[in-house]
């Protein structure tokens, strides 16, 4: 049973991904690190800093906190020969860096993204991609996500179009030739993959990829209706990794 | 048992008609009329144009032709004292005056869109609007469509603006505050509905209505899988008209 | 500016709408009424029972007790002629006669759905009803609930069958010759309507209703995420009623 | 450019496929074999049985006839070396073992389902499987399907069910435990998969796998609409043999 140290362990993600990492019974969770005190432990012992964490107590630190916690964390892990598994997103390079030499050491997974679901829908998005015509994204979020298109549907959409690139395929071209109003058709990305974004209060994040061919469609669909859908894929990176120097840039190759 | 003639009733949209009309079993075919052929008569006699036409045989024409042989079915209804009902779109200024003139003379119904799926999905979208923040429209058409977005959908969003702004609220604003590509968030139309217009072979005519408020969404599709989809539409129009002079302008009012 | 005290008002949903309805800026929370303490006052005083609470400070009472909690609420509505909105659920016939009693002195709503979503729904659902052929319903749920089907397809599937009825149409037949495994052709309800009950972690409440006729389909699709979406409901029927008596079961009137 | 005869070639899906294939552009159609006389010759000869067929002139023989077709089609491919693709299913024993007899002599490839959309969802269901609590298929087909559930939907559950047992998980239990109405949980499958037929007019054959797990669902729908979609599967097929003698069960393995 490998024992987790939980970097940003008081706020929401952190606290989810303690409960969660608990519940498989694959996990003990040894620490919550944090500036702030959590509001449930899980069993762990709470650590203001890295400073206060018993180095022997853990296998594998896992980084949901920030940019700044994250290069405490890799050096930590570093100098103390544990894995480091990174969801914390927006490193400068300068940070990335910091990480980047942390797996020269030990094993870090970085991923921007642990929802298996939505891996999974990017891969199998990409194996479709030559057998079909066309394919457009409609990516449908909560009214309070400032960005548009999704970084999700803008990924998925440059996997599809080097699938079909490498199938030898051409870059789509938009079929409408009349347009009667700007923006109808979407967003034009990567090969002339189309994203069209949504956006109403009541939704959470969903995506739908749609192939189109003579006579038939394939839509791979992924709904994400609460962030314990990163315990998963947190689990598995952190089953992937110990001490062994090793980066793992997403968990794609761990599915 | 009303008997109709068809005029354009040698085209797919005219046999479509002819067959799912008899089969209703409230309807007779008394005539085809069409410069060409028709491929099946159903019952009816053949009539190149309405010369050939015995007016006694007839109480409503049915017109899915092209805007010059409205004119002529308009002259003969309104000169033989039948009903008319026009599927026939494109009509010029000139050519729906005609029709407007028949109109004081007989029962007319003239709509561009003879689906009740269709025609309900607008009545329901309009009620459902005043109680949501958002509402968005996804119409889905096969890659031979020219145009975008589509006349429907765009028809709903003026039924929807209309029916915001009659309960006192305001235009929608949208949310998204950063745009990292032009085109996602859609075309923007009447009181702020954004339309969202996908194109893939396979696909054949949807769409889908999507409401949002805090906690819950609303979505009204409709599937359009074939035109044998109008018969309905069609039939509940030749039965609301006779002689009498009358306009029905749309289907919406006989639902 | 009605005052509302909230009857359970320590629960989630009593938490809920307290937060909800305060922020609609029409209502003010007068009181919280619960013997456990609440989290959060939303400006309201706290009432361990009804005892306590100033009765001239207080417009109409939102019951989302309990059965017991209800006989309360109505009695103390009756002696201080105050509306009452009830949506608590699993009401014994006897406390249920204590309700309708009050209805006779004061202003009562009584609704087991106060999402206005789903009440559209089956709105719709009652009115799409006599212009398709077949229509069987779909309902989603996560994997924690007991029952199958839900009450609220049960509901939907009675409107659909009373609105075909009314119009003239026999009950659905299923066309299905050969069952090759039970069950897959779902529940048989009212009039033939098919419900299926599906059940997935990480799903919450959606149903979607399936009409079908030659060519086309409709579907009504409703989603719940979250239980803020009763605050609307409760809004309309807090709106609807004063201490004139009156009893509205269901909140489909006053939509 | 290989040479193709289609046998049953005068029938819709003969017709469709010598169309379809004729132009992709890398297929001529050499024959088209049936006892009745095609509509449409698509370049080729017609001959009323293999009796008339130049061999020379043909390289692969498609077969979408009967099962005593099957049998002629093997029989002489087998003489005179060429390769057979075969669509045609309802096979007794008797004529399967020539088919078997056949691919010791020449390539034959044998599928019951030739669109490619199929094929990868049921491909994606089984990689998926591992991944998620749950799983539960709707198929979604026209109301003059004699059958349910479909042969497709089975054959998917089968694959999910080996995945899931191949990947040590247990068969699925129906959370249910109050079951109102009999039938609404669907048909219980291999594994454990629920299988729920919705049967409508209007309707074509569509399909949707749906996997859930903590806090997030990914759905794999393929919609057919249309016998068009089977032409690039028998491409495929096509493309894969030759005379080299080979049996190739199912298109899986082709793309």
């Amino acid at each position: 049973m490998k024992a987790l140290a939980i970097n940003g362990g008081a706020g929401r993600m952190g606290q989810t991904l303690a409960g969660g990492l608990s519940a498989l019974g694959r996990f003990s969770i040894g620490a919550l690190v944090d500036a702030r005190e959590p509001h449930e432990l899980f069993g762990a012992s709470y650590a203001s800093s890295f400073d206060e964490v018993d180095a022997d107590s853990i296998d594998v630190v896992i980084d949901f906190s920030s940019p700044e916690g994250v290069v405490a964390a890799a050096r930590w892990c570093a100098d103390n020969a544990k894995g480091l598994v990174i969801g914390t997103t927006g490193l400068t390079n300068e940070q990335r860096r910091v990480v980047d030499e942390a797996a020269t050491k030990v094993g870090v997974v970085i991923a921007a993204n642990y929802s298996v679901g939505a891996v999974l829908s990017e891969k199998f998005a990409a194996l479709a991609a030559p057998y079909f015509d066309r394919v457009e994204i409609i990516e449908l979020h909560h009214d309070k996500k400032v960005d548009a298109p999704s970084g999700t549907s803008i990924a998925a959409a440059k996997g599809i179009a080097a699938a079909r690139a490498a199938a030898g395929l051409p870059e789509m071209i938009d079929p409408t030739l009349r347009h009667t109003l700007s923006g109808a058709r979407g967003a034009d990305t990567f090969g002339g993959v189309k994203i069209h974004s949504v956006r109403l209060p009541g939704l959470v994040a969903h995506q739908e990829i749609l192939f189109g061919g003579p006579g038939e469609g394939l839509t791979i669909r992924h709904d994400s209706f609460d962030r314990v859908s990163f315990v998963q894929g947190v689990a598995l990176a952190a089953d992937a990794i110990d001490a062994t120097p090793r980066l793992i840039d997403g968990i794609e190759s761990l599915i």
